[in-house]
């Protein structure tokens, strides 16, 4: 068992992929058979598992989700902190903040097409912090 | 490795925060490090990790995800058990039904603003049973 | 600990529940108390847990994501594997790729009225594969 830190730095808005991140992750804590276990620590960002391979998919992920979940949005009494921080934190709900994946062989047992994403949901680029666990 | 039980009583609709109960869990399972997976019983509240600081934040919350899933719509046939059930399953389906934080030094490794929360998507006060799974 | 292989196969767009399968090898794998967690291989079918008493609640939860989530909407740019490609993504996205639920008295702790379900998001017949781990 073990339990790790990862920082991601996000540009901005969008899908950012850390499946290789993660990978090496699972290398270097030998772990052979187990569960991988992945938190975001925000509420502005979020996780998910999705399509690694056509960029439009993700393009069209993001700007459902913006269509979905605007920014100015009347609704929005929490708007001291900007435009896109109640948005975030609805796009956050909405997505996930922990991800289980079991490892066999060393690898985590992804399909062909799923990779591992921080979805970020902020304008300004960011430091965003993973905390991944380990256990067999 | 040990499974708990715990019990929230909530007034009716909306987020009510429960990690200080969490903690109390850890703390007394004296795990000093390993995960901390929760999972509530029910089909119509559901969990979250939401912002924990201005409370304006959890009332958009909730108001967004009402206005996204109002009752009355006219599209739910499943109405025998009140016009509240069907929106707040719709809800718990949107929201998540298990969540695994990474525990180190004792304490649950939650971002600063970050907030673990009991979603009710039911009108009436409810008992809504938890269970509470530590691993190292 | 343990990592099984699970195969599915769906007759199309809509919930498939899965408990008995789970708790089948819940058994098989002998484990009093626990923990489990199932992924699901794939960006366009998602997992849930939901009720399983009113096939009616099983019909709106399907005919709200649609309405939500419909086909042929003009933002979609990934058209090339159909018109129900990319609505899946996006629902897939909305719900759950892995689920986690302790195990007690070698059963899960589900709630009287839970349900695990597969949640098909394509139109054709898929063979859907799910990784299942067990950790006490």
């Amino acid at each position: 068992m073990s339990v790790h830190q990862l920082t991601i730095q996000t540009p901005g808005k969008g899908l950012f992929q850390i499946t290789s991140e993660i990978e090496t992750l699972v290398r270097e804590a030998d772990l052979q058979e187990g569960l991988c276990t992945i938190m975001i620590r925000h509420t502005s960002a979020s996780l998910t598992i999705q399509e690694n391979a056509d960029p439009r998919a993700k393009r069209d992920l993001e700007a459902w989700l913006e269509r979905l979940v605007p920014e100015g949005d009347a609704i929005y009494t929490h708007t001291a902190e900007g435009p896109d921080d109640m948005p975030a934190h609805i796009k956050a709900i909405l997505t996930a903040t922990s991800l289980s994946i079991p490892v066999e062989s060393s690898r985590l047992t992804l399909g062909t097409w799923q990779g591992i994403y921080v979805w970020e949901h902020r304008r300004q680029s960011s430091l965003r912090k993973l905390v991944v666990h380990f256990c067999d």
